[in-house]
Order: structure tokens, then sequence, then C-alpha cells
């Protein structure tokens, strides 16, 4: 579906239609809770970013099947009439909580609660989970670049091999969000005023039959922020053409900006093209390095001192190549004014409505979380706020560029443990004491039911 | 965008666009043969299979920009007339050689080629490697589930935690035409008519006080196809509830056709609960198990003798969680008549337009490809053929049945060594002398070139 339009409405899973007749059926259409977070972080992943509450709130907003909809699925005779008729006008009534995009975020911390009648709470699940997922998977990992390269230019060029339509647009706003300056794909531009960013490709080189010709040509139609391509044939040997060409292309009134090398030894072709530039008089040609780059090269060139100044980012960021998924889940907390809680091996689940606290230490930094029932004051700082109500936004969303700022705050106050690549101890998420009863009072209850039929 | 509707034509790289301005500037504007293929398979992978031409072709026959495509355009500023006036009225009026979809295909041989006028073949580069490198990708992994649990019932439950919706439809699309049985994506069913298949949820059984209240609730909604999920909170328990209430749905006309495990250890459970239900006289219900699954897991299944009849997988394959990406590229091949080619370091390409010849064994497995010029006649059979004619497709669709037929013939022909998890020694993909001699043709000038500048 197209960003920012209304989402089809069909993108659920066939059980969350089926389990909304049983509740018809049986009258369970009481408010549930329903709380969504990732279970446990990946690997290499300290902490996540939080993401795409805009694009969620955009889908509970606009929720709503049409005749079209509504004609496929009574033709499936699957669904009787009360529920084709339910679903035929069913809009987004509830209430949701959240906490605000760009926030760092751990392990069990609700990033969204839904509290909404039970069929629209149920019906909602797939696709909050699918929006939410997405866009936190791929801020998260945007973010281990920022930190990886503080101070470079960072431009998203994935949307390639990003999975599809949705998630290449998607990515280029989690990553912007993030800190990146920008991306290459036009649509992210054109819907999301994100800055678009580009250079050429080697196809254009190769379509003229001199390497110089091609960048001379090129400079004409880009003389505002011409970069040049070196890699095609010999990166050192396209960098000596620059040098030569750039009298010509100044007597033009064209300054060249940047080179961009895009293959082989990113470390030492920097830094022979630095001194081949330099040698030249270009010393104000800036050096921008892409091809299959990771936060761990972006370290790497830090490291070694190589003197890139912006990087072109693709497949890694926009697959979150390493983690190409996070245990996102979205989980009944209470029913009817009761809690509820999942029971599976390996998968259980803290019950009741929850708030995350955060504390912060004398430098600032943030020193630890507290996961507690909503409703018990705690002390430090509450993440989760109400958004929507009755299923209206209850304020316009903030810009992009705020949310930046929010992020960038936030990075600023991770613990030092974080900030490294491979992180260390986990960062301290303590559970709130009445919370540990709660569950276990639960459980006292299930597990007298299931001694009958043991 | 919608799947099946006109995709947004912005889904480009802005280089693309930047590039079209520079070649209309200087008239290159003449035939571009572009091919896609991918260069490396990922660590596990020991073939691949095409798939995403029919979303392909159907992005080129409706591409243009809109009005307000080009409005956009024209107030960034960054493109002259020339350029805006070309975009605003541009189609594609090229030809496509395509390898069908279904196919295995391997390292380095081209699945789709474009061939047309430079400024349109550039444009659509982006969008081209979106579209099939994701579905490939999809494909592929789901050809190893295919191969690790045969005469298994595979579902896709993966929508959730796929990259976005545009991935979540097609993922459901690419595994069933590789042979799953269906998905849980209700999208999916309806604008592809892929079956549809679900049980219920946890919520579902936590809504209700009572566990086998909650079987008896949803077996009503559910008559036709009742699976109940075992492991809410005790899976054996809830396998002795299941056979308890047998009797009673059954004098309501219920029968039960399977319940679902949904974590623990797996192998165990299953033997445990096939015990409790063949114990009850439910020999006829099936097991159904869901949870963190991947083509690992249904190898152990198998191995163990697991007495599971149907599986659903989700995250693992929808976001091909061990290689969320493939090394797929599109190559400029020839222009203005003439070979291309790029020769960056561990990058360099073919020159020319090619074909795929593949050889066939006494045993009737595939034996060794060729990559050979077009026009140059082999031995085997030729993969790509004419798909698309100046711009229109040249016959309707293969219907997704054909292809599923398709591909479980082409798994069929699989050399043994590679339908095992751990692939073995790479296939056989030989490049013809006169491939050979083309390249170190186009090498020698390209050399003589840059002798001038180093």
């Amino acid at each position: 579906m197209a960003v920012n339009e209304r989402p089809d409405a069909l993108l659920t899973d066939l059980y969350q239609i089926t389990m909304i007749q049983a509740y018809l059926d049986h009258g369970e259409t009481e408010t549930a809770v329903f709380e969504l977070f990732i279970r446990n972080l990946p690997e290499r992943r300290g902490f996540l970013v939080a993401a795409g509450l805009d694009q969620a709130l955009d889908y509970l907003e606009t929720l709503h099947l049409s005749d079209s909809d509504i004609d496929w699925l009574q033709r499936t005779g699957r669904f009787r009439k009360n529920a084709v008729d339910y679903l035929a006008g069913m809009r987004f009534t509830g209430d949701v909580h959240a906490i605000p995009e760009g926030t760092v975020v751990f392990a069990n911390e609700p990033i969204l609660r839904i509290t909404a009648p039970m069929p629209q709470a149920q019906f909602v699940e797939s696709r909050l989970i699918n929006i939410l997922h997405f866009q936190t998977l791929i801020a998260s990992k945007a973010a281990r670049m920022m930190l990886a390269a503080p101070g470079k230019l960072l431009v998203d060029f994935g949307f390639r091999r990003a999975h599809g339509a949705e998630a290449g647009v998607l990515a280029a706003r989690a990553s912007y969000l993030t800190g990146f300056a920008g991306t290459a794909t036009v649509l992210a531009g054109e819907k999301f005023g994100i800055p678009l960013y580009g250079t050429m490709a080697h196809s254009f080189i190769e379509a003229f039959d001199d390497e110089s010709a091609a960048f001379e040509a090129f400079a004409h139609a880009r003389p505002d922020n011409l970069v040049l391509l070196l890699d095609t044939y010999d990166t050192e040997a396209a960098a000596r053409k620059t040098v030569a060409l750039a009298p010509k292309l100044k007597a033009a009134g064209i300054a060249i900006a940047g080179v961009r090398l895009d293959s082989g030894d990113l470390v030492t072709l920097s830094k022979n093209v630095r001194a081949i530039l330099d040698a030249g008089g270009l010393r104000n040609v800036t050096i921008f390095a892409s091809g299959g780059l990771d936060e761990d090269s972006l370290a790497r060139f830090m490291q070694a001192g190589a003197p890139i100044d912006g990087l072109g980012v693709g497949t890694s960021l926009t697959t979150s190549s390493d983690a190409p998924a996070l245990d996102c889940v979205y989980k009944l907390q209470e029913y009817a004014g009761r809690p509820r809680r999942k029971r599976a091996v390996n998968k259980a689940t803290w019950p009741g409505r929850k708030q995350v606290w955060r504390r912060y230490g004398a430098d600032g930094r943030m020193a630890g979380d507290l996961l507690a029932r909503e409703g018990d004051e705690k002390s430090g700082e509450p993440l989760l706020e109400l958004v929507m109500q009755g299923g209206k936004r209850l304020r316009p969303p903030p810009s992009l560029d705020d949310i930046r700022r929010h992020a960038r705050r936030e990075f600023e106050r991770l613990p030092e443990s974080l900030r490294a690549l491979q992180p260390g101890p986990a960062y301290p998420v303590e559970v709130a004491a009445e919370l540990v009863e709660l569950a276990a009072a639960f459980d006292r209850r299930i597990q007298a039911q299931n001694a009958d039929v043991k």
C-alpha cells in the first residue's frame, strides 16, 4: 500500500477474523488491553530505538474495510452475517499509549498499548506489529551506524534491496529520524521531505567510450553538487582524470564537490585518492564511500583514519542484515478488567497494563528502567504517554526533525557500555514487586484449573 | 504501493534521474542492454529460485509519472525542462527477456534482460531490483523448507514480521509458488487467490476464564476445520482437555481437525500429544507446529520422527533470516551496439547480451549450465525467453498454479548435492570461450585508455 494512503484493511491474519467471529458469537466484546514489545534483543543489540508510531496511528485512524473487501470476505463463505456486518462497520475506537518515536527502549518494555473492544484490538495486531517492528528494526540498526561513525555524513542507499516498496521508503524514514543525513530514494523525499542524495552509476560511465568524457558530461547535468564515481575501471587513474578535468570545469563555472569510491580496499584507496586530489589542488573535494558497508566497516574506517567524509549505506541498513527481525509481539494483558497472561515455555509475559520508568544518573546518562503496573507511582521519567483516545489522535504528529532532535538527545544519554558495537552487560530493566505478585496470583489460579485435568 | 496496482513511479534512486538529465543533455538515448543477476550465492544456498517476474512486468507495463510527481520534481529545482518533459511523457517501450518464475538459477545467470532507450532502462533499475530481488530471495528460502520437510503441509505465518506490507503479501506469493500450501495473510488470499490458513491465538484463550470454555466457543465459530491451540498454559493438559471435549463437540456435529503446538520442545511434545490424542480416540486429529521454525528445525523434526503433520513458518521465511539479501545487481552490458563492462575490483561482469544453456544428465537431473553470448547456439535448453516487446507483454502471465507445477518439476531435477541444507560443491556454471574473449578485448581497450593518465 502506498505510504500515507489508506492502508489495505485486509493486511491481517486469517485467524484474527475467525476469532472475531467467535468473540461476537459469545458476546466477548469487552475492553481488551494488548501491549506490543520486543521479548529479547538480537545478539549484537544493547538497545533499540522505537519508530513507526506515526504510520501505526495513521493505520488505526483510517482503518475500515471497503465494500469490495466485505464482498470478498462474504464470498469466501468462512464467516457468518454477524461477523461480516461487524467488519463492514468496524472503525478503531480505542485508546493508544505509546513511547515516542526516537526513544531508546529495551526488551520487555511496551512501546505501544492498545485499549479497545476485543474484536478491534484483535484485528489490528498483525499490521501494527508489521509497521512498528520494521521501523524499530531499522532505526535500531541505523543508530549503530551513527554511533560507529560520529560526525560523518550517512546516507541511505538501500532501496533496491529493501524488502519491497514500503520497506524501502520506511527504511529511509527510520534512518533519517535516527540521524542519517538523507536518502537516495526519491519517493521518500516526496512523501516525507527527507533530503535526497545521489551521485552517478557505473553504467553512466560505461555508456561513454571515455571515462573523462563521461565525467564532463555528468558535470554539466549536476553543476551544483557534483560527485564523480571513480571505481568503474581503475580508481586511482580516475582520481588523476578528475584532477586533470578540474580546470576545464572550473572555467565553465563548475566546482567538483566530491568523489565516490564504491569497491576495493576503501581505507587504502581513500588515502591514495586524498593524496592525488590534494596534490592536484583539490583539497575541498570530499570523499564519499559506498559498497557493501555496515557499522563494522564504518568503525574500521574511523579507526584507520580513512579520509572518508560521507558514507552511503545500503543493504545492511535496509534489511538490518545481521538481525533482520526482532522478537516483537503483541500480547493480551487484560480483558474485561482482569489481568491476563501467557505462560507458554520461555514465552511468559508480565500481566496487566504497564508503565516504564527511566532513571538517570548524575552524569545525565540512563541508569536503569523499572517495569511497573500502570498507576503505581515510581521514581524517574514515565515513557508511555496517551497519544490516541477514542480512535482520534490527541495532537498532530511531531515532525521528523523533532524526532531527530529527540533521538540525538537519547543517544547523548546512552550509557557508555551501550555505545559499543559489541554491547557489554545488559542495561538494567527491573520488574516492580507489585507486577511480580500480580503474575504469581494469576499463575496460582491457572494451576488450580489445570490440576483438574492432569 | 498496493500490490497489483500502479506502482508509484518515484520508487527510484535520485541518481537515475540525474543521469537521465545528463543522458538527454548529451543525446545519449540510444539502446541500452542491462542484465539483472545475482553475483554470489549466500553461504548456505546452493541454488536460487527465480520469482517476481509478473510484478516486474506489471511495473514496466504501467510505468508513468503522475502530474503530481512531475510537479514535485519541478519544484525540487534539480532538473531542467528537457528532463522534466521527458519524464512526463516517459513510458516503458523496451523489450524484456527473462527466465520464467519458479526456475532454479545460479550465480551470474541473468534472470532478466532489459533492452530499451538508455534513459528508460536506467530509470527502472531500482524498482526492478527491488521487486525481483525480494521474491527470488523468499522463493529460494521457501525451497529449502520444501526440501527439508517433504510431504508436510507448509504454511506462511510470517506477515507480521515481514518488512512492511508489500513484503508480507509478496512473501506469501513467493512461498506459494515454491510449493507452500498457503498463507495466513488475508490480503494475499484476496489478491492472488492463495489458499488461506489459520487457527487461533493465545489471546483468545486468555480472554476466557477457562481454557476448555475457550476451545468450545471457538469450535462453534470454526466448525469446518477446527484447530485448537494447546500451549497457552500447559500443552499436555490442554491435549487432555481436547480429548475430554471431543464427545460434546461431536454431539454438536463438530469434529476436531487438528491441534497446534507453538512453544516448548516440539519433538517431545508432539509425541506426547499424539499419544494422548490416540489414547483418547482422536487418531484423525492432526498436529500442526509453529513458533520460531526454520528449515533446520523442520529437518530436525523429520529426523526425530516427530508426528507433526503441518508447519507454520513465519519470520525465518518472510525475512529469509539467515540471508536477508542477495548480491543482486543490474548491469549495463551493451550500449549503442557495443558491449560494456564494469571492471571494479571483485565486481567485474561479463559483457554483452547473454543466454543461459542448461544440460541434463541421463537421470534427468541438471548437469551443468553454460553462460554464452546471445545468438551462439549451444547444447542444452536455453533459459531466457522474450516476454515483453515494445513495452507490451507477449502473452498473459502464467497462473500461480502453473508456476508451482514448474517449480516442482525443477526441484525433481535438482542434483542430489543441492538438495541438502548444507550444499556441497557449487553447481557447475561455465563461461563460453566467446564470452571470455569478448571481455578480454574490452579490457585491452580500457587499459590502453587508462595508460594515458597513469
